[in-house]
């Protein structure tokens, strides 16, 4: 196993022994908020690899933050990825009856449940990062909620699931646009996760910036190996539906490059990815690997 | 017009101003981006008398905060308000076609735009106070965003709509578990309205204890009102469909109480509300004509 596979697992450890600390139920839960909790479990402690969390506590570290906010950081931004996920599988929206392997929490549960279910998970980060014990400073914690925000709502995450949306009517055929719409629906919650460590540390906007354009590259990367394994992978590997964006005819990467034009295009990005890590020197060797272990990802 | 119903409606105005600013698509909106903010826009600029951000305002004046902050926060309540009625009116939730007289957003737009214009606005109300033109106290605007969360979420207002579904299957008997019930469905964003004002002017808390017993009781006699008229007001008047909650079955305090004793409960809760105020002084007695406008309100 790879340094960074070693310490991924040590951080989704940590990460997912918070998650389970914060989604219990509280003494005076009665029926109806154990579903809740019950549906928000389902979803946030189905395993995944927990890369957002990593990167949180990997870049905080590489800057020199806190590790227990690192981790509420973490705790949080894998919150926010497991609701879009919830929402995103919808029958109103992609229709995904199955999830790592697991029925989604529609299915588990019921649809309203599982809109009420990402609606509290969304909320509850907020609330993870705004308390003290992220961070001592209140202009730091409102910073990273800043950029939470702006990451997953309107111009960020959610932004690229309209677009996404709307691609499975008009397919896009431009790059740029298919681009700005990755950026949006996958590539926003991994920039931002790049960015809190230097957040948290307080660092100057060298830091902030180097880190900025390595989060960019590296989601990117992530994508096209998304929509290469969506054409390559198997069912069983992914833990679901997989050949649905090529069914439905969605502009992807690899649809517009080919196989070889995208794993070309990925290459090159993880050069980008590395040299925008140069100015910390060493430190960041650990962190610069990610991009292998996102190219060399199964599911 | 009362006084109190002259500055809702002079805190409304200015309210919808921020809002609409808010609201504008970006120059880069591509037409899906569009589709979504008009959704949002759709359910946020549709009118509503703006009672939470008048709350906030006034709050706030009473404690000596700044107005345009103030202004931000009313922005940000009135933005996860209007969420939670898009969500609440989807079909696997309470399947509304009109509200204020209009077709909901996934009437107007579909079940995809709507799921996703709610995440989008509590998303944003989240990023509207995180922002430093809130307060310049990041401590103080965290503070707000932690409370904001608490009222929102699983153990306030989303937990409140969760044991709201439960109760059409199996309608509740006890009082307790009724205002259990309305204390986080309606009571928690009202309550928090009331006491973002001395929040956002780093009051002590004696302040924010008194604004906050305020706002329990006025979250009340909100929720007594509206099931009075459930029971009593005509479709013509409230915009939305009428008597729903007594179809379903629902426990609500008006079937427990009666119509007699639920306005006595309403009276009572409105003397409690007033003396919560005492230590303001006369500066509070506009603030404290709210309980007259929400009892006399037709819709």
């Amino acid at each position: 196993m790879s340094d960074f596979k070693l310490e991924l697992a040590r951080s989704a450890e940590a990460v997912e022994a918070l998650l389970a600390e914060i989604l219990t139920d509280t003494p005076d839960a009665v029926a109806a908020d154990k579903r809740l909790w019950g549906a928000m479990r389902h979803s946030v402690m189905a395993g995944g690899k927990r890369l957002r969390p990593g990167l949180v506590m990997m870049s905080a570290e590489l800057c020199g933050a806190d590790r227990q906010g690192a981790l509420r950081v973490g705790a949080a931004i894998e919150l926010i990825h497991s609701y879009s996920l919830v929402h995103d599988d919808l029958p109103a929206m992609d229709d995904d009856d199955l999830r790592r392997g697991q029925p989604t929490v529609h299915i588990a549960y019921d649809e309203a449940t599982a809109i009420l279910a990402g609606d509290a998970m969304l909320t509850l980060a907020f609330e993870i990062v705004a308390d003290p014990a992220t961070h001592a400073d209140g202009g730091v914690r409102a910073a990273i909620i800043s950029a939470l925000a702006q990451a997953a709502g309107a111009n960020g995450m959610v932004g690229g699931q309209i677009r996404d949306l709307a691609a499975e009517a008009e397919p896009l055929s431009q790059a740029a646009d298919i681009l700005a719409l990755q950026e949006r629906k996958t590539g926003a919650l991994i920039e931002f996760s790049c960015i809190a460590g230097p957040l948290l540390a307080d660092a100057g906007v060298d830091q902030v910036q180097a880190l900025k354009r390595f989060g960019h590259a590296l989601g990117l990367i992530f994508q096209i190996t998304d929509d290469l394994l969506d054409v390559e992978g198997s069912a069983a590997e992914m833990g679901k539906a997989v050949g649905k964006d090529a069914d439905r005819g969605k502009g992807t990467l690899v649809g517009l490059m080919g196989l070889d034009g995208a794993r070309a295009e990925a290459r090159k990005l993880s050069q980008e990815a590395s040299s925008a890590l140069e100015t910390f020197g060493e430190a960041a060797n650990l962190l610069k690997t990610v991009t292998d272990f996102v190219l060399d990802r199964r599911n």
